[in-house]
């Protein structure tokens, strides 16, 4: 019963098909095969941008610093959430590929920033004096780190205080398909639409086995993050295993639908939570994460059935006061079933 | 008929099949998982090293660049030949990784570095003058970038040298399986034995999807090469199928069944060629590598039918002189079958 | 009537005597020549600390960021203070030249960290998880930005949280003979015995045309720091002129003798600002630098008479509300004068 | 008696004049004095540049490497020679201001390249493969740290290979005015009319006490220099020593009297080689360098005599074959005598 990642589940059928069917025969390696210019197109079509510029690679990291690498300047701040799965969770990823660049950090309630914040935190590097870093990229993430979801006037306003100071913003779509859902908007209204720059287009956590796919709608860093990648040791030789996930992934809407699944099952398991004496949340779910604060009972008996998940927090020590609530992450993904949330909320109410 | 790359060839049906026999349930991410530890267990028991450290990554440039970041300083000169992969076909991986690094180029035949070129290249970067780059590790390719393949003791030759200096020892194996079926050696003996101290052990080249171990025989380095991956992008959140791909590559011998019948093939070409007038070797082939000069007009038969292959070296304009031979590069991977080489050879005869 | 930085002021005519005295006759060149010895020699006199390493560079940045540079790795997180001048006022030096360490911000009034805030931020970032940027070093400023100055036990309890956690200690002393000046102690005593591992020890701010030491009481790194200082272009090929600053700044007490005078200076500021209706501190000022509130008349009589200092702080509008009193920021160096203070209050005072 | 290096020399008397005259009062630091302008404003008049992007630093490694760093991108190659500082003394600082730039080495006499070896050197990097490390800027030194100059037709003939490709021209400056004493020709002809892009236009060598000025004819990259100045930690506080430097080294002809002289006093040591039996020159002397093969009974008796001088290349073991000449480098500054240049020559002579 694991609902510690969308990472920790498998790949989806289509997906795994697709790999299979890829592997027939010979191809150019490097990119250089049909099947990779027909998976940049799909995602072309998908963004409803026909000159943006596409590259596959395998994590989300490599996206991620990839991106920000084309858009930041090494004395260049980058502005993102102290949660920022770039700021916490890559190890400085950001840092090494920027050649680097400062993560400033920016506050915000469930791990979005305002524009207020932003804007405060953009004046307090200095615009114009050598002697700070200088002002660079936004990145904000969606789904955020906390389960949080960005409506389109919201990415909008930050896009407007980004612009405002002449600099670009990023999206970390590592959850990107669970925020369409969320949201019902196209690809193209949570990105270029609502202001974005640069986007990594997550695959791995929603049923594929590793891809990922950086889209920056302006083509003229195109050749600088192919070169940037191979120096990363992030082009694959056999590059259609790549293709061949990603195509899949976006034919007849399989991305959507895998998200939609996810989600679904995570508002039963919310909507479950709901109902148990003494759960809150910490913020209402909306995609496919839950951050839910549980009686130390009811976890303790999702431990002790075998329940995977992980605490959230600092200050979740097992061995804290019994009547403190403890703050738990649980994630469902796309392969997450009714029976598996039914299972776990009967351990959670001990019945 | 494609005798283009290692690369181009698709991953060996064990390969794929236990990629498949990985995607059921869930399983902890970014290798915290069994199959990871059975991996990594299974490359020690291989390179009879229990204490190696053992990391997996997607991309052979990935494994070299991690590996060298470990032995070299950003200060140093890393001792390569000037033919060799992380020189010339990785972008700069290994300045990037390292953080700046020098590669000092080594000259010598058939992309073999000498004991003399490399004690040479050695004394040439001043040990203890602070303006000069200090001296680093060496890295040699086996089977080299042109096909030769160093004999053991050519191996401990070259490490006495390093050892003499003080030096480390990196092996690019992004061949090793097919070094190690020609020389009908263990991999320890090809490795720490003859004096290696780190090695990237390649699978993608040799049937499998995209999977290579950073192998490095001393423990002190490990938590510095996890960090270091993880920051480069390169930790799998999904890692199963990185350890899939290479448990089932060690088992029963794969790699080296697939890595035999790829020189098998090979062998069968090279009789072949011997018999085409005016068809001359750049150097007797010995692993899964041709360097073949062939009258053009062999050459022309073959690209008109559609066979895939590299020309090589600088000089090799197709415009040229119709009496000169072409130098071509010709490749088997384990996929490769007589039936191919035939067709291949009847193309080149003109019959 | 320049009060803005102790930057502004020129060198002591001790110091230039030396360089003077220096310019005779033929040197060898990149600190080979005996002058070197001897300067180095006597900063481990001074700081009681004969196995010291220590590398003269001309800029405080240079000297912070190479003590950074041996101390952190590039995955690490460095714990500084968010107004600290290797965070704010070094364009991202300490990030160019760890190769992309973090710098992890800690919270305290008048800049000064605190044990709780150092402790909870060490916390913040896991250790042992691969994900997060690593612990790395503590870096303090004496006196800090905001002009406080540490008491010793304030600089022993920061260190025995450092240990805590295996964690060095930088002290950033561009104002470090102020401080001395301040605490009435030994360098010694405010460093090595106080649990600092490494110090920047400022001479250019306190009456040198441009020089800095860097102080590592650990030898270890004494060779890695020189070829860093070489690579980052900091070694001076006429090295003699550092030294002779260096040396001439501590002969006889030089560097103390001239810090006790700007701080007699301030502290005669201070006095009259004390008597200056509408006048406030921002903070007791207790070495070279005064943060003071002033009436926006007694600001606007000043710079109509040509003083010059900085407003300090983002919110310093020249326009602002006239009946708010905005924040300056005075600084006295070695060459400030009591005609000069007393000028500067009577223009404050309006009389 | 020391011809090491014109870096062991002293400063100029009007150099150390105009440092001491710019010690008064107090400057505005970090170069906002006007002091600072005069001296940027002369450089540009100099060269004939008035939009150039001019920044004084104090070491040349530091003016070449911020040079290349606003020049080449980090996945490119820099061609240069094999002998230039810039490879051989700079402990790789190319590489870390850069981000890690490869140095592509070209072969020539007398430290000299020859446009045909430049071509074969950008040929053999492959433009447009994703593989390789992409075409960057050429780099020259002048003087050649063999003591060789180009021809102003040289400089020309290597600007027009570069162009070709569409790559940058820098020179390595550090004996920019010796080889204009030499050519007698303006430093306009000798860089852009000659079509170079980029100067490290050295004066510590030649008397001053330690400043270069890095100018880029292409204003483009002025700020973005700017920040790499002060993130390197080469933007001095006390910025007028600098500029003092400099303003003086141009007023009224210095930079080019003091060069004279000291290719005057090498032109007199060459006369005097000339006739000393078992000598001969490397190559014939030009500047302010000779490279003379020496019997070792001549040089035996200087350094007894306490000359000071260094061997040059690898094979100068002192404890060599005696009948074999020894290759040693002298070098005169501007401060170099007629009288200590007569004083060798005895020694060498044995009289």
């Amino acid at each position: 019963m694991n609902f510690a990642s969308d990472n920790a589940g498998p790949a989806a059928p289509e997906i795994m098909a697709a790999v299979i069917a890829a592997n027939e025969g010979s191809a150019m390696p490097y990119g250089n095969d049909p099947v990779r210019d027909g998976a940049i197109q799909k995602i072309r079509d998908l963004f409803e941008a026909p000159e943006a510029s596409v590259h596959l690679v395998a994590t989300g990291t490599a996206a991620n610093a990839l991106a920000l690498s084309v858009l930041a300047r090494p004395w260049e701040a980058i502005f993102c959430h102290r949660a920022a799965h770039i700021e916490a969770d890559e190890c400085g990823a950001p840092e090494f590929y920027t050649g680097g660049a400062k993560l400033a950090l920016v506050e915000g309630v469930g791990a979005k920033m305002t524009p207020e914040a932003l804007r405060k935190a953009i004046h307090a590097k200095g615009g114009g004096d050598v002697h700070s870093v200088q002002r660079g990229p936004v990145s904000i993430t969606q789904i955020t780190e906390e389960g949080a979801v960005y409506a389109l006037p919201e990415i909008e306003a930050l896009s407007d205080v980004a612009r405002e100071f002449g600099l670009q913003l990023h999206l970390d779509g590592a959850r990107f398909a669970n925020a369409c859902a969320t949201l019902g908007c196209t690809p193209a209204e949570m990105t270029w639409k609502a202001g974005v720059d640069a986007v990594s287009f997550g695959g791995t956590k929603n049923g594929c086995l590793g891809v990922e796919a950086v889209v920056i709608f302006d083509q003229s860093s195109a050749w600088e993050l192919e070169l940037r990648r191979k120096r990363g040791g992030h082009l694959f030789s056999k590059h259609r295993y790549l293709s061949a996930q990603m195509e899949a992934y976006i034919t007849d809407g399989l991305w959507l639908r895998l998200a939609q699944s996810a989600n679904a099952r995570c508002a039963e398991l919310a909507e479950g939570l709901r109902g148990l004496p003494g759960a809150s949340f910490m913020e209402e779910p909306r995609g496919n994460l839950v951050f839910v604060h549980l009686p130390r009972a009811a976890h303790a008996r999702a431990m002790a059935a075998g329940a995977k998940y992980y605490l959230f927090g600092e200050d979740q020590a097992l061995d804290g006061d019994p009547e403190t609530p403890i703050l738990c992450r649980l994630v469902c993904d796309w392969s997450c079933t009714s029976e598996k949330v039914q299972s776990l909320l009967a351990l959670f109410r001990g019945v």
